[in-house]
């Protein structure tokens, strides 16, 4: 039984913690529910219960066992030093400390081993990076991989719940031909789609300390980075093209993988079908796939649409479909928190 | 001065066809627009006069010179041989003709010289084709290209004016809580996506007779042999990865090329910006791209965000748009009609 603190408790993700912990009875003594001064004061439900919302603090972690953060990277990097001074232990889903080499980096179906190594904070992966790692690990154990390319197809959730409410408002004022005024995305979303809108580096000199090689936004960069640190292989050759489409909260990735060892279709099917996390949703005659609408929600991710890349030896294309929310966040903290 | 037809007048494509006309003051001598008995006695305007649609028949092409075409493949399979008997040119829009031998299949910015062969037909790709190659083509004569991967984010348009109006009238209706009949789109499209959703080959006998080997859908498979009969070259590597996007009439295209020299990214922005039909949309310090909103309604395809793939040698990532119902059908069609 463990004291448990939430770290951005209002947000999209804390929401879905709190959905979590209770789904799945993770088993606490108490809650405490921080954010920032703002949304001091509100009362969440939790278990049928009204929990009063705290101001995030530097002295909020006394007696807390467990804080779960999710309230953005610069809340992180302030507060959770604290948490670990208190005593407790952080599974942080911002992606402020996920390259630091002190902070295990993990998607428990993968390197749960690694969490053993923490030193107070363990970083939970960003979004895109589980989704495609769920399926692509037991492919890398099993056949190798050469190279895999991803593009994705990312909903509006990873931009927070504020994202997803502009983009139903803003789609129910286009379709009816009314004008909108955003003021979370930096472009129309609906019905339109753009680049990762995350940080470009242009190759300017003040963008000269970003992590991504020119020309990457720091989404796709986070895919490279992120895999070669969870498989602990910097060797393997990572490509993404991220992309944001009006979608609410599952993310679709398209992964364009070249193999080591020579496998079939069917090989790659018996792999994909034990792979945990993972589920195999198609039916091939309907022309029927993994869709959004299908993972949202929901905890595993959808794989399907496996075939054959005739323009190159032993390659392979793959549809994947996650809920960003859940297993690209809120469910990946949770499952690290049970190993702890 | 041409006596003109057009095959399909109350389409998506044909209305677009009817704007271009007019637009690029096309030599017309008498216009004529065709459609199902359904549409007939519909009346439809140009440059200022109301035209009334007439049945489209065996007999409708005495003293045509030209037919453009695009009322789907079933039509101009029936009724484009008695055009082509009548004496008549055919631009034709749909896929039935295209992979035909007799049958050129033109770019006119990249095969303009093919359009000599026809013998009565004249094909125009298909829309995800024709936008990847105005950019593929100039880097594939400048540096080779050992291999494409191109996925899609494809717009309803795609699937004509009727599935245009059914994504907006599920996204206003699902936006506000509502639920929705579909009679087009076999899936939810408002905040979804799917892969898409032409005839996929699973493999069955029944589908045996599919161009498309195993695993792929048909638009993905037109991708691959549209390219290889518009460049005359059958080696050229090409695969594809095809969905479908709630936007209304732009597609995008992410992609991953494998040059055969070295290039480097400034050389391959020296290419594209002399590349005829193409314009380079971007502000990289802004991180902004072409997105569908800025290419619907516009002629050419833009490009931008080309960048070093870290994956592979002397690979790069581009992003591409461009307008489905333009530059996709009409505004090609109506560019080799230019050329007869």
């Amino acid at each position: 039984m463990k004291n448990v603190a939430i770290a951005g408790a209002t947000g999209a993700v804390g929401q879905e913690l709190l959905t979590l912990l209770a789904e799945r009875n993770f088993p606490i003594k108490s809650l405490k529910l921080l954010a920032s001064s703002r949304s001091a004061g509100k009362k969440i439900k939790f278990k049928g219960e009204d929990i009063v919302v705290q101001e995030l603090r530097h002295d909020s972690f006394e007696g807390v066992d467990l804080v779960l953060s999710s309230a953005g990277g610069s809340i992180s990097k302030e507060f959770m030093p604290s948490a670990v001074n208190s005593g407790a232990v952080v599974v942080d889903n911002t992606s402020y400390f996920r390259m630091n080499p002190d902070v295990p980096l993990v998607v428990p179906e993968i390197n749960p081993e690694d969490i053993k190594k923490h030193k107070g904070i363990i970083a939970n992966p960003n979004c895109s990076t589980i989704i495609m790692l769920l399926p692509l690990y037991p492919l890398y154990k099993a056949f190798g991989v050469e190279r895999v390319h991803a593009t994705t197809y990312q909903a509006a959730s990873g931009a927070g719940a504020v994202a997803m409410e502009e983009l139903r408002l803003e789609s129910a004022a286009l379709a009816e031909g009314k004008t909108f005024n955003r003021t979370i995305i930096p472009h129309q979303y609906a019905f339109n789609l753009f680049p990762h809108n995350s940080s470009y580096n242009d190759g300017s000199p003040e963008k000269s300390g970003s992590n991504a090689p020119n020309g990457y936004c720091e989404e796709e960069w986070k895919m490279v980075a992120e895999t070669h640190k969870i498989f602990a292989d910097d060797n393997l050759r990572v490509n993404a093209s991220c992309v944001r489409v009006p979608v609410l909260r599952a993310h679709s990735e398209a992964l364009n993988i070249r193999l080591s060892k020579k496998a079939t279709v069917a090989e790659i099917y018996d792999v994909l079908r034990k792979a945990p996390g993972v589920e195999i949703l198609e039916d091939p005659s309907k022309n029927r796939w993994p869709m959004p609408i299908d993972a949202s929600g929901k905890d595993p991710v959808l794989v399907g649409r496996v075939r054959v890349d005739q323009s190159q030896d032993n390659a392979f294309d793959i549809w994947v479909v996650g809920d960003q929310i859940r297993k690209g966040a809120a469910l990946n903290a949770i499952q690290i928190a049970e190993l702890l």
